[in-house]
């Protein structure tokens, strides 16, 4: 028997499973919830829903978007003649804030883990090499974290998309080995787009 | 203009208004969300929102509760010729980890805070004073967390609760000075309630 009342043991039951939530902290946040106004609780549920309702995926890139198409495949001044191949649409938001890449984004939604058991079919790969079958991409940069499954991924794209005449490149290792892409900061970045060279 | 697709952005400003949970973490957790399945999302939602309403606080001691009364008051095994007073439920829960109190509680809900214009009449003390009328009551340990407003409010209680004929004894300094009752492990909190001191 729990000293907990149940409704906020089941609250911080749901809140746990998210990442970063240890069980102290999630029923440190239920039991914060229990003591927030009606609507303020029903915002943060609606939000939390609807939020995710409402997202979908690019159809170009594998973006989340609430459109057909995401904000960049979207946008006329952005060049579809070099793609930057990432794990995670956060990625492309990390990316974004540099202002500084041009060109457009595929999303692969995840990378190759034989320890999870995560194979190529289980990524967007197959939906990257038909964007690159009409030659309208020149360069393919890949921007996967630089771990061991991030390295493994290039490495696998790489031979892949080479056969295609596109140029392949890997953004340098500005990003610190071991590291996520979306903790680096902007100019890490910049030089990491700067230094990237042929796989 | 953000780079963070709106649905996701309105998740993160959401959770970020959660305690313990800054800009970057609630970014973080708001895509974690995206990606989940919709029924675990809806599993959440529904927790806290659920949570939220399904709970009240217990007309005898204040602690949250389903039904009328609490676990604790509702138990007849419970002695309520001692009555603990703690400032939120989580500290109730905290207290019964312990397995040792085998009296009642009574929830202030906040403790008195002139710098937060946190007055007697904002807390739960003249409840309190209405449960100690009656001769019921022969001990009032006041566990309130050992720092400046809790010690505040316990010589305000001792002075008010004295004059009734009710022993007012205060929880030793086993617990680390400073820190919150909440956090306190198993063994502190029994030295704590061992220690106790007339004030």
């Amino acid at each position: 028997m729990t000293n907990i009342p149940e409704p906020i043991d089941r609250m911080a039951a749901e809140l746990a499973r998210l990442p970063g939530i240890g069980r102290k902290s999630a029923q440190r946040l239920a039991y914060h919830i229990a003591a927030l106004p009606e609507n303020e609780v029903r915002a943060l549920a609606d939000a939390l829903w609807q939020g995710r309702t409402a997202i979908r995926f690019c159809e170009e890139c594998g973006n989340y978007t609430q459109e057909s198409l995401c904000r960049v495949c979207a946008d006329p001044n952005r060049s579809g003649r070099v793609l930057c191949v990432v794990r995670d649409p956060r990625d492309v938001a990390a990316m974004e804030r540099t202002h500084d890449f041009r060109g457009k984004y595929h999303v692969l939604h995840g990378v190759l883990s034989p320890m999870d058991g995560i194979g190529p079919d289980d990524i967007r790969i197959r939906e990257l090499l038909a964007r690159l079958t009409d030659g309208q991409v020149d360069e393919v940069i890949i921007a996967t974290n630089p771990d061991i499954e991030g390295e493994a991924t290039a490495t696998y794209l790489a031979r892949l998309i080479k056969p295609l005449n596109v140029r392949v490149t890997r953004i340098a290792h500005g990003v610190p080995v071991g590291s996520a892409l979306e903790y680096a900061d902007e100019v890490t970045l910049v030089k990491a787009m700067q230094g990237r060279r042929e796989l």
